[in-house]
Parts: structure tokens; sequence; C-alpha cells
């Protein structure tokens, strides 16, 4: 786990013949035309964007194409969670199709997780298929939504309940647009890349605990971490595309996590989807060790280093108060099935050794919940 | 090509871990709860349909369901080609999460191409992806549009070009509702089971030009019909899944029917799918003669069966007039990519000897619809 000579990574997802490359370093997106022309046989581009990203990238990404002779149209979307929806995704495959992008052709996703769901949902229904690049510039995105295939909007009844697995054919992840994220929005992508050590490497864990300072910092030792969260991902992935099984683990933290962020009316002012992660991880290894299954210290020990790079990790951080414990837990019955009172969720037998519980006696999350909810 | 004792007849459609039975006979929708209970795991059922389709079917439909103790819900949408748009899309996802359908439970399209089309669309991006199964209450959905798992809708840039491939779990043909379809209805689904015979299967037509009066009658010849092009789908679909070769047979008669659907602005007053199609063969046929391929008694002998059933088989049969051979021209080059001059089209070397021609020079063709268009 130490820091290479060459700044640039490439993780490869293994699926066959919709296999793909993953390019980590800097300068990825004045580099963009070259990687993108000599992978696509088409010459026709559509790039999705928002709002936030557009001033910063968008010129740039646009004259990298143009100068390798790549044909490129822009679509400037909203910014924010609400812009995954019926709505905007009608607009992007309404603009896709009057650019007439071809089989050969692709649609761009250049922005975080928002847009990549979207464009990669709308690409995956264009023309039943239109090839897909991401181009994520967020941390999140770049160690988490960009990888993967998982596509979709969200619907009145939940979070990402419509779209598509549809795997991009390239993801070129530029560490030098990190620079312009908030402290705040690099320590929720951060949560992502701790929660790789958690499922299952305790190594890089413990590089985190040491090295997170670095991470923080840029250059070689942020660009390991990306490159091995992506690599995690990317394993679970191949082994199981379409969660029928192990791909579940990357849920760990996210089912305490989406219950907070449902209470909290997806209101980014008071949580964010990462900062729900941060203290979603910490209440799942506290529940792993009230339930015996882990030692309490481990708990201690993913509070004490996600509260040390200044993540939230305790319910009563989260400004506006929070409903009951029976409010929170039919918020998390929502996302799952609960069968005979049983619940599936992620638990772990210690820093890197997560595993998928399907038997989870829901009187004994409730009781934790109330336990653990400010007073 | 006998007719069996056995009224009801099963398909297989091989596609691994995605294959499923086609069953096809009298009496499927009273016995669909019997059908779909023995093959489901969960108890859970949306059906959507159409307002031509629920007084006749829906309430037989649910009894049977009920009858099993399934739980079922209904949509009942406008009948038509406008259905297949994104609006009624929305709602058929908003209800099926309404109606709070998982992952072992069901959604159902009962009724023709354009419920199948829009219901399997929505099945394929609910939760990404649940199951579904198709009921199809017209001819043409029986043999072609419920088998092989292109879903749609439409966009104002063309037709079906939004969607996904999204294969159903079972597909129940019942043959006693094609006695409630009007004759031309009935014909134009009869144009495609004649295009099997078309692609590869010389006896079929040969069967076909003899026993087509038994087919339209009903019974046994009618079930062996619709078998016999059921079997003849689901062997390219296994094939060819994705459409990236040989599937694309099926397309025989299409490139030019499509022309002529745009042309009469999709009203079905002037021309239908099948009617469209029905013309188009003639003209594949037609045209491989001029280009010498195929000899001009096969085109002859091709509109003669598809005159003497009905079908209209030349373009001065379309009331309302045409547009000139230019602007047919561009309707095609709209659907297809034309590359330096040259178009891909499926022609034929004679009766079931189709082919997928990749350098079809687009101004033969505009001299072909010339000579044909009336003067």
């Amino acid at each position: 786990m130490t820091a290479t000579a060459t700044a640039r990574r490439t993780v490869r997802v293994d699926l066959g013949d919709r296999s793909y490359d993953i390019l980590i370093g800097p300068g990825l997106i004045s580099a963009a035309g070259r990687e993108i022309a000599s992978r696509l046989k088409g010459r026709k581009i559509a790039v999705i964007t928002d709002a936030h990203v557009a001033p910063l990238y968008l010129g740039g990404f646009m004259g990298a194409l143009q100068a390798e002779g790549i044909d490129a149209v822009s679509l400037v979307l909203p910014a924010g969670e609400k812009t995954k929806s019926f709505e905007h995704l009608i607009s992007v495959c309404d603009s896709v199709l009057a650019a007439r992008i071809e089989r050969n052709d692709a649609v761009v996703a250049l922005g975080g997780g928002v847009i990549g769901d979207l464009t990669g949902f709308a690409a995956g229904i264009v023309r039943r298929g239109s090839r897909f690049i991401q181009v994520p510039t967020s941390l999140l995105a770049q160690v988490d939504s960009s990888v993967g295939g998982k596509t979709g909007i969200n619907s009145p009844h939940g979070k990402n309940l419509i779209g598509v697995f549809h795997q991009p054919d390239l993801v070129l992840a530029d560490t030098d647009v990190l620079d312009t994220l908030s402290p705040r929005e690099f320590r929720a992508g951060y949560a992502e890349v701790a929660k790789y050590g958690l499922i299952d490497k305790p190594d890089f864990f413990a590089w985190l605990e040491k090295s997170w300072r670095d991470v923080f910092a840029g250059g070689e030792a942020r660009i390991e971490a990306i490159a091995t969260s992506c690599q995690a991902k990317a394993d679970v992935v191949a082994a199981d595309e379409r969660e029928n099984g192990q791909r579940a683990l990357l849920n760990l933290g996210h089912t305490f996590g989406h219950a907070l962020e449902a209470a909290t009316e997806y209101d980014s002012a008071r949580l964010v989807h990462g900062e729900g992660v941060s203290i979603g991880m910490v209440l799942a290894h506290q529940f792993s060790a009230r339930m015996n299954l882990a030692s309490p210290d481990d708990a201690r020990r993913v509070e004490a280093h996600l509260g040390e790079v200044g993540l939230p990790t305790k319910m009563d951080q989260i400004p506006g108060g929070l409903p009951p414990a029976e409010k929170l837990m039919d918020a998390i019955a929502q996302d799952k099935k609960v069968k005979a009172g049983k619940l599936t969720f992620i638990l772990t037998r210690g820093i890197g050794q997560s595993f998928v519980a399907d038997d989870v006696p829901q009187s004994e999350v409730i009781a934790f919940l109330k336990e653990k909810l400010p007073k």
C-alpha cells in the first residue's frame, strides 16, 4: 500500500464483453479527447453536466474533444438530487436523440453522482442501450457511483427505484478536479473510501488511519486511495453484477444511512449521503457489538477514525433533530423487505469482516436505535 | 406441419438463466392463475391493460388470479399507439411501486403490442428489473411483440427509440381471444406469421398458402401457425438476443413498412403496422428481383398470397396518397444509418431465403420507389 512512481493508474472492471477501464490520475479532463478518440469508433458525443460543474470543466472538456475531431454537444441541467427525475431523464433522452447519437457514438456524464446516475440511465434506454462514458467530478462519484453500472432516478416512492444496470465503456477519474471540492464534500466521499476498508480490507483501513492526511492533501496517496477503492468495487461488481448476493456488502452503513437521509428529507444542509453513511457505518459496528458479533473496540476504532477526519459519527450531530426510533424503523423497512419481523442488514465481525445477515430481528434494531438517539 | 391432437403447445425461449416458456392454446386466460401461481414465488401482481381489452378480459383474468390467492391490482390505460409515451410509462411505474411489487412478484401486460411494449419497459426499469408476464391479446402480439424482450416507447424523434431489452418470465397466448379481433386486425397479425415463412421457412410458407383459411377459421391450424411463428422467433432471439447480427432478419419488410407508417403519420385508419409490413415484404421481394438477386416469380407468389388473404400489397392501396420517393427515402434513412450512400436492408434470394444486405445503394432504392409509387 505505498505510492508508486507513475501518477496515472488503470483499474479494469472484468465483465466479459462489457469489461472496461477506469483511468485515475491528474489531467484526465485535458486528455479526455485522446483517451476517448482512441477507444471510440464513432465521432459524436453528447455531454450531460450540471450548473455547478459546467462553469468549471465543461469548456475544457469540450475543447479536449474538439481537438481530436470529436463532434460534441452539451446539456447543462440544474445541480442537485432533484435532477434525478423523470422530467430531466426525458430532456436528456431528447437531447441525445436530437444530436443523432448512434451505436458507435457515446453519451458522457460530466459531474457527480446525480449526473452519472441520470445520464447512465438515459444512455441505457436510448436505442435500448448506447455507449456511455463517466467523467466523475466528485470523490464520491470517483470511488463509488461511477463504477459498477447502477443507474437510475428517484420516485416519490423512494430513491433510485427506477433505473437499469448499464455499464460504462470507460471511466475517466481526473483527480485534479477534487481540489475544487469543499472540505465537507471531500469528507463525504471519503466515507465511501473508508467503507472499502471496513468491508474486507483491514490493511487498507489501517493505512487510511495512518495516511488520511496525505489522502486529503492530494498527490500519490490520494490516487492510491481512489485506485484501491475502485479496485475493491470492481472486484465485487465482477463477482456479482446484479446484486444477487455479495454485492450487497457495498451497502455497509447504508441501511441506517438511508433512513437518516429520509428522516432529514434529503436536505443537504443537514446531512449529505456520505455523512449518513459515516454515521451508518459507526451504527452498524455498534449494533454488531451489541449483538455480540464484534468487539466494541472495533466500533470505537471506526468512530475514532471517521471523527478524526471530520465526519459526523453520531445521530446527535445532525442538526434539526430526528424522529423517534419507530419512525426510523419505518424508513428502514421501506427500503428492505421485512420477513416475519426479520431484516437483511450488513453486519460485521470486526474491521474488514463484514457479512450479509438476513435474520436481524426488527425489535433489536428498534431497541438499539432508542439507545442511540439523542434524548 | 400438421395439426396435433393436444390443443395446448409450449415453446421454450432458450436464454440461459433467463429462459422462459410461451404457452399457446385456448382457455389460457381462465387458467392464468394456476399457470402463474405454479411459477411465481411472490403472491402480488400488477396488471396493466387498456380500455379496449379491459371490458373483454380484465375481469376474467383478475378472477383467475384471485382464485389462486394472488393479490392483484390493475391499471387501465387509453388504447392506441400514443400510449407508448413517457407520460404513461411514468404512470405504470408509479402504480407498480404503489402496489409494492417486489422481486418475487410480477408485472403483467394484458393487451396487444402497445401494452406489451410499454409494460415490459416499465417492468425493466422498476427496481432495475422486475418480473414480467406477457398475456398478448392480438395475433400480432402473440407471434411477434410478446416474444424476444424488446420493450419501449416512442419519442418525437421516432418509434421505439427509448426502451430496454427485458425478457418476460412467461408468455400466455390464449388463442380464444383472437376470435374477438376484427378481420382487419387478424390479417395484420397474419402478415408477421407469413414473414417467418419468407425469412427462412419455405415449407411453412407453402403450408400457409394451402392452409391459411384454416388458420383464419381457428382451431388446430391456427395454434400450429402461432406455435411455428413463436418457435421461429424464439430461435432467432436465442441466437442473437441483442440484434448484433441475424436478429435483423426479423425486420424483413419493416424498412419499407416503417417508412409507409411514418408517411401516413401512424394513422391506423389509413395503415396499421401489419399492413405496412405486408406491402413492405412485397416491395422487398420486388426490389430483390430488380437487383437480380431473386426471381420475379417469387415476388409474384408473395404478392398473390398476401393479396388472397386480404392484405394490401401495393402502395396505391393506401388511402390518402403518399409523399414522393425522396421523402420516403428520408423516412428510411432516419431509421437506418446511411454510410456513404449505402443502406442496410433485408433482401432475399427467394421464398425463405432472406439475408442482411449492408451495401444497398440509396440511389437504387429511390429509383425503385419512383417506379412503384402511384403516379
